[in-house]
Parts: structure tokens; C-alpha cells; sequence
């Protein structure tokens, strides 16, 4: 009898997902950071992600709860950024064991409030369940001004690879990244509002994991510049930094593709916009979707390994 | 230490939920079947709504996996119901233990497309995340002309008490009520528009749970009739029918006040919209919020326990 652990989650997704019905006011349904909806007449387009936190697969029991709490919210907002778009409302569904000591629940709401007010979002409310692990299931909606959104699947052939910031090591110890870090919203609404990204999502699983994804959405290959992967201050203490950097999941950095027609452009407004965030350029889309390679300098092509975190999956401890 | 079990859900959504950050644009926060917004020049308001369906809670390992994906969008359903207006969009968080077979997850998602299909929804995506437990959190969003949401804090004294349908036994062995309801989409939409309703909610957790919180957020008190109250079929072959009636919950039946001025008008309406649902006048809306009394014919009046069905608290298995 076959099971999840047997097909992992990207294969169970493609396989429900062009299933489940959809709306005529849907411009994109399942399979991109946010689905979009676009209702008649309405001048901005609207975005909806769902996001799981799980005690001891996203967070720990040790976690202080405030952090949990953050964490849970800055997942769906860097999910709205990763569209370019502005996030507003909030939903939360609550799991817990009747044994959970009231402070923590507490510490929970007010790590969940304090983030709210950070990124000037309401919370709508949710619903409460008793159940065997503490979980938060959070929604968030965005706005972004209509047709604008940046898909996954927009990279053409040549367009060049950035991600910002630095990749790897969201979990080491000592790191409290996957806690801490901040969605890239400015940037996100940035590269959507001046039509500099072509295709554009979140690094949630690692970039050996999420990559392959803006691919398949694009249905496009890549050379990689491995020498050229922003390592993270966490990532070069290890013995293998460029394996966190492809693989540790949880960076919540942005990865996007831009026309080499406007590389020069895009690069002087960015240090402009961004002088302390840096978009490194990380590699050029090919048009073979078969071909996605990870070139190492005077070395080495790789193909580029679909690592990184999937869930159900056989995988590393996180 | 106090934890969630010494409070229970009402008090821990009492304590929890007026601390939630808010934005201009939400008119009706936390507490309501849904939440709405109200975006600036939009003819409808937004309802936002949440439900976890999680087994062992809300249904069991034996469960025909369609059915809960039946259940957990006719949940979503049922709020949007319960607020008079008409649902759109769902999305879909799953949690799962790695073993589940994947004939289990795909009879799940069957459930859920059928009962999108059912009800004219679409289904705009989610995530997915490995646990202990198998889980489904569903958001509902749906839509209503603006202004016309019907909440539970609009019962005013003299106002007319009636449900839908018949109360209790939902879980009797037998009776398949929790999961094949049928939400009350159409009577809320009526009640909304043809502004019948002046307090309306949907019964999920129990009579005596769920009119206590309309009577709360009315700030008002009740006359129930006892021998008024609709017993189920399932609820009639026990020993305790009254009891079924009032505890058991998911009933997604509605409830909801009528002014008195509007008593013949409504019930020859209903009657000619709705010839095969009755809605029953169960009892009256009192002035003063600590009078909350259940009347027996001839008999005694007793004080309305908050009985019903509340998360966390101990309670009968269900």
C-alpha cells in the first residue's frame, strides 16, 4: 500500500492539485506562493496563502512561544512577497493539548499580535481545537494592484537568477534565522511595481528545492554559478556551506529571474532602493527544461539535485 | 499552572481575541461566524472564516475519507451561512502522518472537490505538512452585499427565538448528521436580504453552547420552551432527547431572532420559501442578560446551562 512517505509531498501536490475545482474570478489557482483572485471591477487583485507551523517540525518545544508566533505570521507575509504584494489580514487556527499551559498560549497570541502590528495587519480571528501537538495554521490575504503579481512561471530563456541576502543554515545552532528573519516585502512590492522580476517566489525549502519549482512552473532549465551562492554567516562556519546553502529550507529569502535587458537598470536601482540588501546573481535560465546544472568554476557541472526539505519525505532531522 | 483544560475554549477566545490588532477596513473582528471587511468602493463585504476538522475530534479513523472532505468544506459553508451570505473560495492546509496511504489523502481531496463543486466554490490552494495526526484547515471566504451581514449581537428584547430543522444526536450511532448536513445556505441568504434576521449564527457546538454566545453578544437574556425545541429523529429514540437536543452540537442548523413586528410576515415568507425546513420558534429574547432561563409546560424553569460542546474543557466523548 503506497503512502506519503512514498511520494513526498511535491509529487502528492502535482498529483491533487489540477484537480480541485476553480472560479472563473481565479487568475491563478494552487501551485505559486499565493493563489490570485481577481473580482470584476476591483482595482487591486487579491492574494491568499495558507501556512502550517507545527511544534517539532517548524518550531521547537523549547521555542519561546513569541517567536513562534512571529514566525508563524512573517511565513505568510513573505508568502504575499513573494507575489510583490502587500499583506492585510490574518487568520488562525489554533491546535492544542488540553495539558498546554495558558502562558505559552498566550505568549503564542502575543508573538502573533506583535507581528501583526509590524507589518500593519489585522487578525480576523480563526478557530481553537484541542488536538495531540501545538500547531498554527495561519491565512494570510494581500493585496497587489491588478495583473501585476509576479508568478512562478514567468522566467524566460537568458533571463539572469538572483536571490537577495545570503542562504543556509535557517536551523544551525546558534541561528535563529528561521525564527527571526524578516520577509522581503519592500523588495517583493519593488521588483513587482517596477516589472523588473519575470518570475519571482519565496525560498522556503532550500534553493535545491525551490528552484526546481519556479522551473517547472516556467518549464525551463538553468546553469547554476555555484561560486556565486550567497553563503550565510551560519553556512560558512560548517564543513559544508554550500549544502546548507542549497538545502536547509527556511532562508525566506527571494528568488527571481530578470531579462539581461534590463540587468543594468535593475542593478543601479536596486542598491539604490535596497543599499543594504544584497540581489546576487546567481545563474542564467536556460530554455531545455532537462538541462539544469550546477557549474562549478574550473570544475565540475553538476546536475542540480532536487534536495532541500520536502515533507513526508525521508529527510534529514530539522 | 494553569492550562487550556482549567478555562476552556470560551474563556480562552474571551481573554484572547480582544487583543488582536485590527485595521480600519474589518468591520466585525473576532468572535462572529465569520469575520467581515469592507473594502472601500466594493459593492459586497468580505467574509473570512475558518474550521480545523482533525480525527479523533471531528471524525474517526473509520471515517470514509470523502465524507471528511465533505464535512470540512460544509463547515466553511455553514459560517458563511450563518453570516446570510454566499461562499466562494477555499483554501486547504493537510496535515498528515508520513504512513497515511495515499488512497486515504486521495479520497480526502475527492471529498473536498466534490463539495466545491456542490456548492459553486473554488478551491485556490493551501500547503501541506507532515504530523501526527490526520488534519484539515479549511478558510472559507464569501461574499455579501455590504451592510447586510446578519451578526449575533443584533437580538433585541421581545425579538422571536427560532431554529431550522431538528436539534441533537448528530454523533448517535446510526445517524451520519455530522458528517452529510446540509448547510442552511439558501435560509441564510433569505434572511440576510429579506432582513428578517436580527441576531443569526449557526448551531455547531450545541443549543445550549451556542445561544449563550448570541445572548452574549446581543447583551441580552432568553425564554426558551423547552417542549418547543426540535428533537432529531436520532435524538427521539433515546432516553434524554431534550438532553441530545441541547448538548451534542453539529447540528449546523441556524439560529436566529426575528422582531415580533415581523412574526406573520416572516413565518408565511418561510413557509412559502422553504416548504420542507421548518424554523421553529423556540422562545424569546429577555431585556436582561442574566435571565437565561429553559420553561417546561407546567413544570419548573431552570437556569440555561452552558452545556454543549467546548474544546479543551472535559466533556462526553464524541
Amino acid at each position: 500500500m503506497k503512502t506519503l512517505r512514498d511520494i513526498g509531498e511535491n509529487r502528492l501536490l502535482r498529483h491533487l492539485l489540477p484537480r480541485l475545482p476553480q472560479r472563473p474570478e481565479v487568475a491563478v489557482g494552487p501551485g505559486d506562493d499565493c493563489a490570485v483572485v481577481r473580482v470584476p471591477g476591483s482595482a487591486d487583485d487579491w492574494l491568499f496563502t495558507t501556512d502550517p507551523v507545527i511544534e517539532r517540525r517548524h518550531f521547537l518545544p523549547e521555542t519561546p512561544a513569541r517567536l513562534v508566533g512571529r514566525k508563524a505570521i512573517a511565513r505568510a507575509v513573505s508568502d504575499v512577497a513573494a507575489m510583490g504584494g502587500t499583506p492585510l489580514w490574518i487568520l488562525v487556527d489554533l491546535v492544542a493539548p488540553a495539558a498546554t499551559p495558558l502562558a505559552r498560549i498566550r505568549g503564542l497570541y502575543a508573538g502573533l499580535a506583535a507581528a501583526a502590528r509590524k507589518w500593519d495587519l489585522a487578525i480576523l480571528g480563526g478557530d481553537t481545537a484541542e488536538g495531540d501537538a501545538l500547531e498554527l495554521h495561519i491565512t494570510g490575504v494581500g493585496r497587489i494592484p491588478r495583473g501585476t503579481a509576479v508568478l512562478r512561471s514567468g522566467a524566460r530563456p537568458g533571463d539572469l537568477v538572483y536571490v537577495t541576502g545570503a542562504l543556509g543554515g535557517a536551523y544551525l545552532p546558534g541561528c535563529r534565522h528561521h525564527l527571526a528573519f524578516e520577509p522581503r516585502l519592500a523588495a517583493g512590492r519593488f521588483l513587482a511595481e517596477r516589472k523588473f522580476a519575470t518570475a519571482l517566489m519565496d525560498l522556503s525549502d532550500g534553493l535545491a528545492a525551490d528552484l526546481p519549482r519556479l522551473l517547472d512552473a516556467s518549464k525551463r532549465g538553468v546553469r547554476l554559478e555555484a561560486a556565486a551562492i550567497p553563503l550565510s554567516r551560519a553556512a560558512r562556519k560548517t564543513q559544508q556551506p554550500l549544502h546548507h546553502a542549497l538545502c536547509d529550507g527556511e532562508d525566506f529569502e527571494l528568488l527571481f529571474t530578470v531579462s539581461p535587458k534590463n540587468r543594468a537598470r535593475f542593478e543601479t536601482a536596486w542598491k539604490r532602493s535596497f543599499p543594504k540588501l544584497p540581489a546576487v546573481r546567481i545563474g542564467e535560465i536556460l530554455a531545455d527544461p532537462k538541462r539544469r546544472r550546477l557549474h562549478f568554476p574550473g570544475g565540475p557541472a553538476v546536475p542540480l539535485q532536487a534536495g532541500g526539505y520536502q515533507h513526508f519525505l525521508v529527510h534529514k532531522g530539522r
